[in-house]
């Protein structure tokens, strides 16, 4: 199958990126050490905006041309593109949004690398110095905003979810959006796009012009969620774990929507992190929530958490079914407590400084078959250290679906095996087993091979 | 029933009215020559957009207490507002938009009164005079923007449309919007608000802050087709008529929905204006656009049209069905012409003084029993007029389906009877009872009773 | 003598000035009821700027080919000039700010002449109906903001000053600047040009980006006190009554500088309005300063205010030599009263509508001969009244010395012949004789011969 | 003698520093490897803006008592000062411009350390290291702007000028500002003060909201020229070195006014760079000018050139005496050829990679006794060499006049002595000689010691 492709020479617009010749040589390099390939592929995904495709290794495959250059010139650089999908273009123009989403990604793949990663000062292998790092990358993107006050609602869930579901977090997103609030997801479709696009006429009608829609995303995800162009802040952060830190860090506060291994991977990843005793008396609002038909869906989750997690876990969330209003009012309570909260100890509100993060959460994970065969699913061990070994076993779940490098590993090696006690791994078999029957694994329209195996 | 109300007292937020004590003892005259009334009843349909009712007289009703004060106080006026629908506000805090729509109508109401009607430089009986008035109402409220080039579509359609031909505005407005055009619509529901939000959305793709969503509205039709807060540059004009000649004269083109009685009211206005012979050689795109399930409704229209007014009339219009980026494609390239046209002659892009208007359509209509049962319905006449007196018959039905005089006329007299040969009147009929088939005379949930008879 | 013209076309820049054709007739019309030649005489004066004519007449005929011309075009209009001074262009290209002045004159002209003059909502024979005219004039120039805290300072002072009173009213500025203070003055040079000078400096210190420079003239004083480019906000009022009426309901408090005959009308201007009875409470802070040298300038008024309207009026101004700082504290400290006051009575900050301005000092004044003979200047009247008619005998000699009109006058007639009791005349010829010796009365460099005769 | 000071707290305003705690620590340590004390002199020579002292060690004694800490906040860090000179403050309140200064302080002093000096990216021993260096801080200062056409001017002059200078200055910046070029100097007060304040002035009548006031300080040197808070954009660079290539690689042309050591020095700099063979064919706009009473200076200046660097040299600049308009028509003239220059060959408007610049003029060069009793100021050597070595010789001069290390040398050590062949010394002694005959050495007011001897 031909797909339609675009030449193009776009200078930045409104971001005034200037390099320096080092930095373009660098950029340019293909070969080790060169940024050429990471910087090449998450344009791609950029370009790549609003198609269908969520498989990273389908799009590279798809687009084999695409090629991006650098020139310099008068007035500082232009990218030169080929080959780019024609999705990211109306009547020839690249659409303005995904055009500063490409430059987001040059910033943020230069500043990483030369900043950070090449920095002594960095220190990645001690908690403090990840946090550095993350704070860094962060602020360097311009994401920081000390004089705002709290409002960033970070918005999880599936980016394959039903249009019942997408109509449910829209509406959601609309709500939250009239009460003067942002919103910040991973950027991709489904319950990433609806709240953006809610927010969007919410805003419009507050006449609120600053609305945020930052998106957080990283090189490993972005193929398969690529940023919706409503999007207006996007940060590519190096790894997986340094964007959830990103997300908890930044955030405010947090809903959730219906979704998959990917929604549960998250759900783990906070609740892990608030279960950790320093944070028992940190203010974090999170809210599941999802339509009347999700009702099921959340009550099975509640029911796995009760189960692995316990009751202080499940006292760390609510479940609102099917009331958007109620949903937008008690996250901007929720909000307001943590104001209150880092206002009396003067904690910043535009970092969450003080959120103990355990390395278990920050510590990059592999999912290599022997990773993922070698997790502890076993009850002997601090609740919040079984959290992390849960997100694990899903995000494993997840590069196997839908991330380049997972999928070519399960093609060699077939699928992953996890082992663990009874009582964990029949409720996350079950929970699994839903998600494939609820077409949450992956894009509707394509039938789903697990590429993982529960061994009890 | 029991509508819930809110108190408030609100300040002119990015609108520098400041009012002479003069003004305000105007506005708040509720005697003969005070304009409290033609005020309160703006101000009350403004602050109840977004609920279901299209009935001037039931909202009138349903807010009896409703009442509105002006302070004057040191930084200039404050509205005090008793009793207003609470549907205006979240959390007890009203929408921005609505609140800057309540001071458009404030400065419209006090312009026209104080400068136009009471002003002897505009001789309303003339042509030139009443074009002349209807500039000034545009330009006082800022609506002529002479630095823009050309891109204001007009969107017209019915405001009780269905789910599938809503969805379908919206992503016209959408394809509009990613190519930076603009939307001017009647304020209403329906096609007058799917088109702003889908250009809402692509407009935020491109970084268009500054988005023009233009609403015109007048005191007649206001009640029923209150202003979605997305509009953010309102004008109350005075009558039914000026409103139309505000269209057409700030848009570039137009674009038609599906629609009832005012749709169609509309459109034998635009072609009535375009069969004048003085405009033969005018661009003015104009588009009949809709679903795949409107195919059939666009057919009546385009036999009902050539019926009545010919092929001449015909080829002023394209049909085009199901494929909005085509209608937007089209937009622009009939824009673009707009754009040379003028150019070529220095006529003004930010309002089109060339367009002859003949006063047969500046004329305000009353539409009484008796004047409608002696409209000319005849082919015996110049096909423009009989245009004129076509769009008079459908105007006729437009006030006694939703305008409260026409309501309370219809209440005390029984319905109009229109009179005319059978090769129009037959059609007519037809594409009347179809509008009623198709639930396009009221909003869906309420059963329709026809206002008028046609008698051939 | 030569002198450099230019011909050029220019288009309002971010003025978005819209006309109709029938303004644009009238505007370009020289006969009765045209507008042509106060609107070619002010635009002139406006063009001058920066040159060292003060005699309306000399600048008449130095540029007599200058011709002005309106253009429509597709984005508005254009004003086609030709044979203007070359003093206001910079390589060929007019300065930003004169150009703004061009198009703020076209705006006074065409709305004064249309919609106050020939609208009968105005009654200008009495005192309500010249302050609503007064309003709406500045209204519609965008001068009042209803939302700045009152922070304007009037200055007044002589166009004709030395280099040492020059550098203290821009020191004065400075000082004002520094603390968020804006400035309006008559446009001219001299002290009407130092305070927004040094307020420029003070502002760009305190990064204060809206800083208001606010003009205000009239058609028969514009070409003697050209307005200065910095001017970033012009009034044309039509007379000089209706200008001092301007300055004295926008500014919140007023400095005076050392100056001649038109600084002696000012004072007694503002003197009269403010010992009217109902005024007795009303805060107004009144300030004449000037460097060591203008010690003994003040005294003199000071004496001459003494003996003539008595030591009430003494009360109502501070006398502040030489300390620019003092003099910007006091005058905040003054404006913060007078805030207080008006927050206190709901009294708008943008238009002091509480002042009580007697008829006497609106009714505009023709200094004809015979006006001027039979002034009434004898003590047996309230002292009000007194200071009315002091105000109208300097007003006549600053006609006789720069007005185009006073000027033709004296040179047909002779001089004017002032009548009054010893008392009043006495210190009135002292005072005016030292003008005359200080060079107080016309720009340096020109020898000045009295155009009146003070007979006792 | 007491010194007036004040104690306060401030947050950033407009610019949006957020600091990790570990970046707070450091900037607070007043040990060895901290910040604490570079931070602080900085601070304060910002804060002692517009005092007459140009002596660093001076300002440091009077003001002993003086500290500032950071304090970690909600809304990011603020700044606690205490012993402040109170000129920076109107009424209590620190004056905007000096607290943005306080800022860029802040903010350079941590990016240099953190990002500069401490990472191994850079390689300060070479050329291409340097110069990256030099990129990087003026690009995390936000002054390289690649949209904006060339159109900065430095300019150089002398710090201690007299009043007839002063105002030339001045008049030149306005011909500068109404033909909207913009202002970079070393941010002291004399030359470097008079252009920016005429630039203000023509920006305000041109109505360019945008000017830039670019000042490029070092820490050696801000005590002495402290930065006048007309300056809306400060950068501190690490070296004097770093400094001067900021200068030459960002402005897009060079005036230089009459000065002292200083002067010479920036002169011999520029020439230095010209006179290398790899920039022989580079436009670079280089005049030298002042008022009728500069004339013998600059004549006695090119003299010194031209024996010393020989008419190679003297055709690179050109010398206008008195004529303010014609060095801002020719100054535009140049930097249109730069930018025909520059677009021909894709370099960057906004940062001159292209000039060669030896190492020569990039390494530090400290000012000790030996070095410059070594210094090579001979003829046998390529005349780029010549001008370096000179261009070091007035360095140390300027250090032994108002820098604190310089100072304390020269009271521990005595006189500089400086060697070299006597059609060097001889010339160059004269040079010195008339500067400090003219006062240009210091500010007036204080007797001048030479802190130099030269030895033939």
């Amino acid at each position: 199958m031909e797909h339609d492709v675009v030449d193009t020479l776009i200078s930045p617009e409104g971001m005034l990126e200037v390099l320096t010749k080092a930095e373009v040589v660098k950029l340019l390099d293909s070969g080790k050490g060169g940024l050429y390939n990471i910087f090449r592929n998450c344009a791609l995904a950029v370009l790549n905006c609003g198609s269908t495709i969520d498989d990273g290794k389908e799009l590279l495959d798809r687009y084999k041309s695409f090629e991006i250059d650098i020139k310099q010139r008068e007035r500082g650089i232009k990218l030169e593109i080929r080959g780019a999908p024609s999705i990211a273009f109306v009547d020839g123009k690249m659409i303005k949004g995904i055009h500063e989403h490409l430059f987001s990604v040059l910033r943020d793949i230069v500043f990483v690398s030369n900043e950070v990663t090449d920095n002594p000062k960095f220190d990645l292998t001690r908690t403090d110095g990840i946090t550095d790092a993350v704070f860094h990358i962060l602020r360097n993107a311009g994401v920081l905003k000390p004089h705002l006050n709290p409002n960033l609602v970070v918005c999880w869930g599936g980016h394959s979810i039903n249009r019942t579901e997408y109509n449910y977090s829209k509406e959601v997103g609309y709500q939250l959006g009239l009460r003067a609030l942002d919103i910040c997801t991973g950027c991709g479709p489904g319950a990433m796009k609806g709240p953006m696009k809610g927010a969007t006429i919410g805003h419009a009608k507050q006449r609120t012009h600053q609305g945020r829609y930052l998106g957080i995303s990283e090189p490993g995800i972005i193929a398969a969620e690529s940023p919706n162009p409503i999007v207006n802040s996007l940060v590519i952060m190096p790894d997986i774990e340094k964007r959830l830190e990103a997300f908890v860090r930044t955030g405010h506060g947090i809903i959730v929507f219906p979704g998959g291994a990917g929604t549960a991977e998250e759900i783990l990843y906070i609740l892990g992190i608030l279960l950790h005793p320093d944070n028992a008396g940190t203010p974090f609002p999170l809210i599941f929530t999802g339509p009347e038909s999700s009702r099921d869906y959340f009550a099975q989750i509640n029911r796995f958490i009760g189960t692995t997690l316990g009751e202080e876990a499940q006292a760390r969330y609510k479940i609102i079914i099917d009331d958007p209003e109620l949903v937008a009012r008690e996250m901007q309570a929720g909000i307001k407590e943590v104001r209150e909260f880092r206002k009396a100890r003067s904690d910043a509100y535009y970092f969450n400084w003080a959120l103990k993060i355990d390395q278990e959460f920050q510590r990059p994970f592999a999912p290599t078959h022997e990773n993922m065969r070698n997790l502890n699913l076993h009850k002997n061990q601090p609740v919040h250290m079984l959290a992390a070994n849960l997100r694990r076993a899903f995000s494993g779940v997840v590069a196997g679906n839908v991330k380049e490098d997972g999928i070519r590993a399960i093609e060699k090696y077939g699928h992953f095996e996890l082992h663990g006690e009874t009582e964990i791994m029949g409720p996350m078999d079950a929970l699994l087993a839903s998600f494939v029957a609820q077409s949450r694994m992956k894009l509707a329209g394509k039938a789903y091979t697990p590429c993982y195996k529960v061994i009890q």
